[in-house]
Order: structure tokens, then C-alpha cells, then sequence
């Protein structure tokens, strides 16, 4: 969409049309961070590649860390949406095979076009102080929590006894992460099915 | 160094000094690299980084991508020094496991400051088809090889039988990239423990 047009729509609609207008921007900035990496994403940049204006897009985030922040936001919905709600609405004793099964099908299908966005922003973030490296920094810590009470709760249910649930879910974490360098790395979905393979054998 | 003393400096020095001095440039790039991308490894900034003049990198390395290049093939030899060549230098028998206690004391000792150089590399540039992601996926698939044919090694020896050996290589070369990710990220070291603990389970 031209710059000029945007602006001038979403000076004149009504506040849905603005949050709309805000979503699809974030939906953009997301897929492209997993692309051209997190810190990638300027004001500037993110204009340039869904023609805003760059006025019109601080009208909307006023700095490149809130840009961020919204971005990160957007893609845990989304990330929350199609790899973990799928594990949270089965059964208990399937939740932890359907997250990996959600998980790799988030890759298959490009969900991002860069891989997993929170596995690309860990690597990528590790070393840049400040909120966004603590907001990636919490996702990690609460994907882990997930998997753990996944384990535990499998545990309840006389499965994986004598695993030690907080390794197993680094484990399962790692594969996670294995397989999402490995797939946008090599574009082989040879990559995908060792990942799962791995994932079966172990929780099974 | 101010930019003017070197510049005059490797004009006036024999050859030797020269190639000290594009070691000395390299493993400055590397370091950036790990820290600030090697997307965002640029003439400009590696000059500004480092205190040396623009015009003096470009004699060295002509475009970014020739300094990419370059700087992985540092990257590798450090890799190679610090990961590696322990492993080869031990008994067959120790060799996967000593593989495995250089890789996690390369990311304790910071010889990269943000961790694995591959790691970071194999994440970041996926989605950035050309010269620069062909080699660093070349480097992912030599190491993959190289961790399976320890892995043969160790067969023929009467361990790890039952295995895949390329599917438990995925699964170690897996530990590293998460053990990479997740001390940079908390800069706590639990998370080398848990990934030694992890490698030694499946690999003893």
C-alpha cells in the first residue's frame, strides 16, 4: 500500500481499522525479523518494505525497542496460536508429543519464513543488553517451564519415570532448536524427521 | 591503533608483518561477528571497531563479503584449535566425548564472545542465500560428518550400538547449539551442565 493513502486512511477510520492496520504492520515486522534478524528491524527498514511512510509507522511505535517489543508480542501470539494452543487442548496424556508435532509443522509450513522466531532471536539477541534480549530471554524461560510441566504431568500418568524433568525438557528444547537452524539452513525436510524421530524415541 | 600509524606501518613492513596484521583484523571481525551478527559485520564498522581506516580494510579484503569470507575461515581455524583438534589428539575411544568437553569449554572460556561463531552463523544466515550461507552451511555438514564418523568409530569399538549414527550426531550436534544459546542468553553456567550432563548420558 503507498504511503500517502495509509496515512490518510488510518487518520480518517475509525480506532478497529487502527488496531487492524497495527496487526497487519506486526505481521510484516515479524516475518521479516526471522529474515533479516531482530535488530535488523528499523522504523526505517519495516517502512520501506510494507511502503509506509516512516512517520506513519513511529506515529505508531515512536522508537525502534518499541517496534521490537511489539513485534516479539505479536509473533509469541502467533508462535502461542499455532504450537502451543494445539498441545494445551488435547488430551493430557498427548499434550507433550502434539507440541513437538505443532512445533515442527510451525517450521514445515513457514510460519516464519526464517525458522522459529524465538530460536532466531535467542541466538541472535544473547548479546545485546536491554528489554528485548530480557523479553526473548522470558519466552525461553517459559517454553522451558511448559515443556517441564508437560513431563511432569506425563510423569503423574507412570510415563517417563526417572527422567529428570527440567533436563529432558532442555533436551526436547534443543531438538526444537536443531531442527529449526537445520531446516532453513539446508531446506531439507530430511531435517524435520530427524527431529521428530529423535522427539518420539525420547518421549515415548 | 589510530588508522593513519597503521595504514604507514603495513605499507612500510616486510610481508611477514602483513599477514600478522590481517590475523590480528580477522580476529577482531570474529569476535564482532559473534557479538553483532556477521550480517552486521561491515568494512565501516569493522573499521570504526577497531580503529583503523576504511581505506586500509578495503586493501585488505575489497568488499564485505571477501571480509565475511575471510572471517569464517578464521573462525574455522579457532573453531578447529579449540574444538576439534583436542579430540582428534585423544585415544579413539575418548575422542566423541572430548569432542564434546572442548565444545562446551570453548563457550565457558568465551573464545567467542557471543558463543558458538557457527552456531550464531547457522541461525542468522538461513535466510540469506549466496557465497556466505553455502560456507557456513558447509561447515555445519562437515561437523555433522565428523561427529558421525566418531560416532562409527566408536561401533566398531562395541559402544553405542542400536544407534543411527547420523540421527544421534543431530541429537549432539542439537546439545551444542542449545548450549550455545542458552549461556549467552542467561550467562549462567547451569546451562553447560545441563548440556554435559545430557552428552554424557547419551553418549557413555
Amino acid at each position: 500500500m503507498p504511503a500517502s493513502s495509509s496515512d490518510a486512511r488510518s487518520a480518517r477510520r475509525p480506532r478497529s481499522d487502527g488496531v487492524r492496520t497495527r496487526a497487519a504492520i506486526l505481521s510484516n515486522a515479524a516475518q521479516l525479523a526471522t529474515v533479516q534478524g531482530l535488530e535488523g528491524l528499523t522504523i526505517g527498514g519495516l517502512a520501506a518494505a510494507i511502503g509506509m511512510s516512516k512517520s506513519g509507522l513511529y506515529a505508531h511505535f515512536g522508537s525502534k525497542e518499541e517496534l521490537q517489543l511489539s513485534t516479539i508480542e505479536h509473533a509469541r501470539q502467533v508462535f502461542h496460536d499455532a504450537v502451543i494452543a494445539p498441545a494445551m487442548a488435547s488430551p493430557e496424556q498427548e499434550r507433550l508429543l502434539v507440541l513437538c508435532e505443532s512445533y515442527l509443522a510451525h517450521l514445515r509450513e513457514r510460519v516464519f519464513p526464517g525458522g522459529c522466531f524465538f530460536a532466531g532471536a535467542a541466538l541472535e539477541m544473547g548479546t545485546r543488553p536491554g528489554a528485548v534480549r530480557d523479553r526473548i530471554a522470558e519466552f525461553q524461560h517459559d517454553l522451558a517451564r511448559l515443556i517441564t510441566g508437560l513431563i511432569v504431568e506425563a510423569q503423574s500418568h507412570g510415563r517417563l519415570t526417572g527422567e529428570d524433568p527440567r533436563l529432558l525438557a532442555f533436551e526436547v528444547n534443543a531438538q526444537f532448536l536443531a531442527a529449526s537452524a537445520a531446516y532453513v539452513l539446508t531446506d531439507d525436510p530430511a531435517m524435520l524427521d530427524a527431529a521428530r524421530t529423535i522427539l518420539h524415541r525420547r518421549l515415548t
